[in-house]
């Protein structure tokens, strides 16, 4: 299961940013840039949002029950209203009826990748594909519904599931696509696919020789077969058109659709680029931005580009802030790049990979944090969540105010080191679907006797550190449902295994809730306005078909968002 | 006369821009970033302004007098008010006594540079050092009063001025400033001047050899002696730090506390950089941002990434857009880089150059087009200004709309093309005092035969073409009353030459007005919303103690602006 690779992350990221191109034509989708627009309801005064279930985490972490609210003008909510109390009855200028379905705050996603879960919308998807035909049909399809994208870029086939007993090959996309450039990358993002065109494009030929640390895989005759691995990939991705504006604008909407699908109602998003961050503000110019995003930059450069001296401040209405930066101190699981104290189960020569010493980590927050920008780190391996650990222990002292240390996917944690996280206000910023997703390969990757800490919620909570909850979408999907039903049963879709994996880790209902509510606004220091259903605060809200809180996993998991609103506006309605 | 060349200017923007590090240090200034807050008046609902001796161009190009003014809550004029008008007597929540001085619309500079003359300002200035002992005390107290600075850059040498024989050495500076670098580049931009300790931050040695279209100057001893000539500078330059955000933000408070002193409420900045881009952002958002900055990217690629597919909306209450590009047809009369149609009269083998060729000129304009992006190109030589004429002809048929394409400078113009000018709504941008500080230079490259077209803002205007007046700050000044007189007179701040040089081309006193506010404003497509004073429109005006309109050009030229205001709130009041 490797899948969830960081390079497959990366290498996504880095096909889709920074070049000159693009592999999408511009002339894609221009109604969805009105799509988000065109559904929301006409702004109005004081509304009531009456004869609903709802229900609502509060400052004290209770569960609040309601049957109506008010929401005043400027979109916050004014008032819960219970079943006996009156209902304003002046001063309204909308009123609906919830129809007795259950009403909970909107969803936030504590992290995520917004513009790649847009350009993975716009690109091909072959993760479905059980065969090399399915994936040519799959192919064809795409072809046809994209006549004008001048490169067909896609990613997701595996064809250790098709029973091929080889690779793919140039020729068997050339059979679908002969006339323009494909490039199709495996679902580990450790290998990628031509076809001849694309080659051709490349200046890929039988005298290219392979780079070091990479390999073209050759036909019998010494062509380049179609396939490049590892770092011969690079081969073909510098000549992959960088996407244009105007299709970054189409993949924030693209992306925006999606997550108002889900009841995603804002989301952190883990290393915002400069370009992203145009994207987000032309979106906001334009009054399209409508899912809050909170914005961690890529790295100290882009922070100081975008936001200067300290974060931004927030943004039409609270749709936007640039608040902090996204560090790395190691790789994943699945590519055995996360950084272990002991050796790898399955290859005991391999430890992963450290991305900085400690002097460098350290020195990256301190820089930041002068500035005031939040810091969140991702950490997946038991000795790079202990280098951090560790930093922040040596860097928060001089930081008396509150500054919400995060650590990102918290993912392998050393038993010992566990204890470490309730200190400081540290946010441990967890993927519930990760374990489920990822569970079979942690086993072989780290044996049985290393699992204490693995994808430990409980534990961690226990400690006092916060615990927010995220998708790491496109990674994962975004849809929330599923991974609060993983955080309660830590079983996956299938309910294996039966009774949970290390069942000891599984939280209430409660504080999933709150890792998609309340905690994910905390660590986006943005609890004073979004997050809870309480007066002063945003009205995001959703319609479910579900009571997350009274409702088995499975049922959880099924939850269908029926109506997502955002400041008070609907920004979503199920077909 | 060589200060105002294209790579001086290009020197100053590359040596500030696009690098990691930093030659400020980041803790000057903070004072600055709160001043144009502070001396704001307080928001207010309608305001009065009376006992004005109040002066506007109306949308017929009339002027008009009036003694009052009510302006509304959002900073707009609300009505003009007559003598004998009666003065509102309720709702108002604010009354200004002008005291009977004049008042008259907000100057709007059609074509500066807003970054550079911030950084200008933070800079070095050497050009009033008549002396090399002069240049010392200049410098030693610029490195008495920063002593955080790292680096100290500064530019305005010209030792021709000094009697001096020779080129001053790094042995120089090195007795004033022996332990931090100094970078100081000659007034014409062609050489720099560095100290020992930046020397040795460059790795330059005697080893070092001059590279091809440059030269180190030596000592006696072989030794670099001190000054970089032409392409050798890029020594000393790639070690020059570039400025921190913290520091942007710092040169655009100071940039706009000169604008604001000077009457400017408006400029047309020419060639944005994504990170000018940011600091202007920055400045918006946290309301910080006064003088109304119309934007025109430096080039197609920062248009794209910032603005996407097409110019941004208004933002901050009409204080920012991105509207447009710049691009540069040719370079600039003091280093011969104007591109003309005959050979330099004082350089037979050299006629310029053009930067790009008739069909990339073209593409780049329809490119920009096809997004309605504004296009303004730089072109200085007869030869250039033909070329642009042409790409306009043959490009403008197919935008029937109102797309305003704008010559900057347009200084050197065939006579046989001036008609011209005349069609698809050109607007001429042009600097009145480049033809005052320049004449004498004008005279020496093109010799007395060609100078019919010269600075001919009169016969382009007549041709129909809209005709906007600048400053190209920091290339001269941004003071618009030495620019205002020099468009009526043509005569320097001395009176020379008596009567004006090339008199048929001076400009009534409406139309230097009308090019420093209501063309400003056209030529920026912002006619709708500022330039003059008239209801609807942003209350941005400034009291002087000169009738512009009744003065003569001396008089003019020491125009002292007293207090400027912009949407109707007191933004700068002199001492």
């Amino acid at each position: 299961m490797i899948a969830r690779s960081f390079p497959a992350r990366i290498a996504l990221v880095s096909r889709i940013k920074g070049r000159g191109r693009s592999f999408f034509s511009p002339t894609q989708f221009p109604q969805l840039l009105l799509g988000a627009a065109l559904l929301a309801a006409p702004a109005h005064a004081d509304s009531l949002i009456d004869n609903v279930d709802g229900l609502t985490l509060t400052k004290s972490g209770k569960v609040e029950r309601f049957t109506g609210m008010v929401v005043d003008k400027d979109g916050r909510v004014a008032k819960l209203l219970q079943r006996g109390d009156k209902r304003p009855d002046r001063g309204l200028d909308f009123r609906y009826d919830g129809k007795g379905r259950v009403l909970m705050p909107g969803l936030i996603d504590a992290h995520g990748h917004v513009m790649e879960l847009g350009f993975k919308a716009m690109s091909l998807d072959l993760t479905a594909a059980k065969s090399l035909d399915e994936a040519k049909a799959m192919l064809a399809a795409y072809a046809k519904a994209n006549p004008d994208r001048p490169w067909i870029v896609g990613a997701g086939w595996n064809q250790e599931q098709w029973g091929l007993g080889r690779f793919p090959t140039a020729a068997d996309i050339d059979a679908i696509v002969p006339n323009k450039p494909v490039w199709l990358v495996r679902v580990d993002g450790h290998a990628g696919w031509a076809n001849s065109v694309a080659m051709k494009a490349a200046g890929v030929s039988a005298a290219t020789p392979s780079p070091s640390g990479g390999r073209i895989e050759k036909t019998a005759t010494g062509q380049p077969a179609g396939v490049f691995v590892d770092a011969a990939r690079q081969l073909i991705e510098k000549v992959v058109p960088a996407p244009q504006p105007r299709e970054r604008d189409i993949a924030l909407s693209k992306a925006q659709a999606i997550l108002l699908g889900y009841g995603i109602t804002g989301i952190a998003d883990m290393g915002t680029s400069v370009e992203d961050w145009n994207v987000y503000r032309r979106a906001g110019d334009a009054g399209v931005l409508k899912v809050r995003i909170i914005s961690y930059a890529m790295g100290l450069e882009p922070a100081l580009a975008v936001a200067g001296a300290g974060p931004t401040p927030w943004l039409y209405d609270d749709r936007l802030r640039m608040v902090g930066i996204k560090l790395y101190a190691d790789g994943a699981l699945g590519s055995r790049g996360a950084w272990l104290k002991q050796p790898y189960a399955d290859a005991p020569k391999e430890s992963g990979l450290g991305f900085m010493d400690d002097a460098k980590i350290r020195n990256l927050m301190v820089r930041a944090a002068m500035d005031k920008f939040q810091v969140a780190v991702h950490a997946i391996g038991d000795r790079a969540n202990a280098q951090v650990l560790s930093a922040i222990e040596e860097v928060a002292p001089s930081y008396r105010d509150d500054r919400r240390w995060r650590i990102e996917h918290a993912q392998i944690v050393d038993p010992a080191d566990i204890a470490r996280f309730g200190k400081f206000g540290i946010v441990a910023s967890m993927q519930p679907t990760h374990q489920t997703s990822d569970r079979l390969m942690a086993e072989a990757r780290l044996g049985p006797n290393r699992l204490a800490g693995a994808y430990a919620w409980e534990s961690i909570r226990k400690t006092g550190a916060h615990l927010a909850f995220g998708s790491d979408t496109p990674v994962e999907s975004p849809n929330p449902f599923p991974g609060m039903a993983a955080a309660i049963s830590r079983e996956d879709a299938q309910g294996q295994p039966f009774g949970g994996w290390q069942p000891q880790e599984r939280v209430s209902r409660e504080v999933a809730l709150a890792g998609f509510t309340t905690e994910a606004a905390y660590a986006g220091q943005a609890e004073d306005r979004i997050g809870m259903l309480q007066p002063g605060l945003r009205a995001d809200f959703v319609i479910v078909d579900t009571d997350p809180l009274e409702s088995a996993p499975a049922q959880l998991r099924a939850t269908k968002v029926l109506e997502t609103w955002i400041g008070g506006q609907r920004a979503y309605v199920a077909k």
